[in-house]
């Protein structure tokens, strides 16, 4: 038979790769326990209906979906707001506001593979609800800062816009829901001129259109700049001091924004404010996104619940930490192997090796039946820091040998002090 | 619209269940560094072909299988063993030997819901391949052992068989694959009648029916009395030979083992060596269980490579912990509310939050746009430990106020202090 291969668009991370991801998700965790986030675990798989209802069309077409044995559409959950907003409309329902969560886990969409996206990939998502605030646009913004920072990643930035801003001028002039979903995809592709193509009337394309050149020397006078031109249209205003409040507080504390752009547009339907992209200068995807989205709870059977949060992209994350040399070293202590000089020492060196798992250390034992030359030389082969070999005349004085395998020292070790000498050599 | 509801047979953890989850895997994720088992994460979607080659008609037609939008038949893997093995003719070929992997994630099998199963559900899975000889099935079988006492489980206890005790004997009497196939998975159900009805010749049914009766007051009386039985039937003595010395090494290192069945099967179609299942006497179904697989690596393409493994059910481990009241409680260290006094105020306190949270404290700002009152009331209610309330005269003197929750005292602290102050109170 030949070798079988992973789906196309999926992958195997190995052990290094495994490390660098889990790593990253202990950060993410530690920022979620910073922030008082507590972490929820969603299925994989969810109703169609509720993945597509807001997801957008670019997503829902591109949707794992499927009927299971019993004939339910179901899909493969593409992003985690969907079934976090479901949560809040159930299970925690009662619970009082603000609600945060986090998550963290694998994601599906059938994108066209290339370097840095797959068709399963790795998010870590944060959601606050139940604040209408700037300060809860800015905790989200903010607790994505912290995490990149204690990755060691630098030069990021964020990039800031305004769902609201382009969202009040369609609505006041007349755009219907859905072209203005197609609209904002499109813009959201950077495909411009489409985009705009499908707006009527003239008046609001040409808004729209000078939105485009809206810009500043700072985020703040590129505030400046947007508010005088959507002036007028009194809830696009709104939203640019709404804007300007977020920005505030979010470049206060330290956190860098490169960039407000009054024509940026995310895919996903459900935005309804502030929307945000964090990039690093090396990689011209984003690390992580966000946004506001205060009708999905409702609109998904709760109560009218304002809402804000984040999605980090964790295998971009590793991605950039590889570029700018910072994933850390495995450092989890030396390696040992457990060997028994002939057969009959088998047991008790089994003993010995799970008396030393016990302490804590990292344990190999023997298991392949090689005579002891042989597995030294293995363990040898695969940077083993030490050897205890087991043998019949020093276990009868209660002893082992232990062998340094880089240093090629070895000295005789009583079997009680052992574990503590282990674990004290360098 | 009408709130959604989870699919059926998938469940969201809520955030005590997901600590108690994310706990079980921090051990099991120590266990593999202590026993050297790298850790690889392998996609949850794989090619239906390597996921049904040998799971055994039960899993196959339970698999969660389409199509992608390729056209390719995939389905959300019922296990971990298929995907390592793969990986093993694979990427991880030319790895030395013996080759030890740990994985841990959900899988996915449309089971009838009922308590303690779910259709998605969690697994750790450890693989050891390489190794033909008793000690890698003892290794597997002793990690297991430290998994359990390490979360602090009691009275919990192995079952034994070997798959090479059936398996020789039908294969001596002419017993086709399939056949066997079918026999063995009835009698994993423990439905004897049904399985034994279709086995020819006679002799052949009646060395199986005996097999049920073999009996003995402790494990290795009954390999005696099975090793007597199955005389004459060369591979079948061999098999209770290896049992034995898998039995006797894990048994001198303390680990519990209830019983040796003679007639114990498991479903999964690859296993050919010892079969192995861990329970609590509270619980009847399994913890844990796994085997000897020596034709997997083989059969998919790769070298001949002797293997064994084991997967740990975390969903049941955590019920287990449950019923024996073991959960450790959530222990993460004091929580704080950080809290302006007046809107002026708001930009200085969220600084002071993200300070305390630089400093590794777990800080939750006020994002509602509550009144400080309002605030401190909804703090309590959700046993917040501390407020640290941000004010204007305070702050000019570089000071803050510091409200212990519980007690109910106040007192001012200087911002410099603040943070080692507040992970130094109880």
């Amino acid at each position: 038979m030949p070798t079988f291969q992973p789906v196309r668009g999926m992958r195997d991370l190995l052990p290094e790769d495994a490390e660098t991801l889990n790593y990253i998700i202990g950060k993410a965790r530690e920022t979620a326990k910073r922030y008082g986030y507590n972490e929820v675990i969603t299925p994989i798989i969810e109703s169609y209906d509720l993945l597509s209802a807001k997801s957008g069309e670019e997503i829902r077409q591109r949707m794992f979906t499927f009927k299971d044995l019993g004939d339910r559409t179901v899909a493969l959950r593409p992003e985690f707001t969907a079934s976090i907003a479901r949560l809040a409309t159930t299970a925690l329902k009662n619970e009082p506001k603000p609600l945060r969560t986090f998550s963290v886990g694998s994601v599906y969409r059938y994108d066209e593979p290339q370097r840095g996206r797959y068709r399963e990939f790795w998010q870590a998502n944060f959601e606050l609800m139940g604040a209408a605030n700037a300060e809860a646009d800015a905790e989200i913004i903010l607790l994505t800062n912290t995490l990149l920072k204690n990755l060691g990643l630098r030069n990021y930035a964020f990039k800031l816009g305004h769902m609201g801003v382009i969202r009040s001028i369609l609505n006041e002039e007349g755009v219907d829901e859905k072209t203005q979903g197609i609209v904002l995809q499109l813009m959201d592709k950077k495909e411009y001129d489409e985009a705009f193509k499908l707006v009527k009337p003239e008046k609001c394309r040409k808004i729209l259109q000078g939105l485009l050149e809206q810009k500043g020397e700072t985020g703040f006078e590129t505030l400046e700049n947007m508010k005088l031109h959507v002036k007028g249209y009194g809830k696009a205003e709104a939203a640019v001091d709404n804007l300007f409040d977020i920005l505030m507080l979010v470049t206060q504390s330290d956190c860098p924004v490169e960039t407000v752009e009054p024509a940026f547009a995310r895919g996903l339907e459900y935005y309804t404010g502030i929307i945000f992209e964090v990039y690093i200068p090396e990689l011209d995807i984003a690390l992580g996104g966000g946004g506001r989205y205060d009708r999905l709870i409702e609109l998904f059977g709760g109560e009218q619940t304002p809402a804000t949060g984040v999605a980090h992209g964790l295998d971009r994350i590793a991605m950039a930490m590889q570029m700018q040399s910072v994933v850390p070293k495995a450092g989890d202590g030396k390696r040992l192997v457990v060997v028994s000089v002939n057969e009959l020492m088998k047991v008790e060196a089994l003993r010995i090796a799970e008396k030393l798992r016990d302490a804590g250390l990292r344990v190999e034992f023997e298991v392949m039946g090689r005579k002891m030359s042989k597995a030294l030389e293995d363990a040898d082969k695969r940077h083993v820091d030490y050897a205890v070999i087991v043998g019949e005349r020093e276990l009868k004085e209660g002893k082992v040998v232990v062998k340094n395998l880089h240093k090629r020292e070895q000295k005789t070790v009583d079997l009680e002090k052992l574990a503590s000498e282990l674990r004290g050599v360098g």
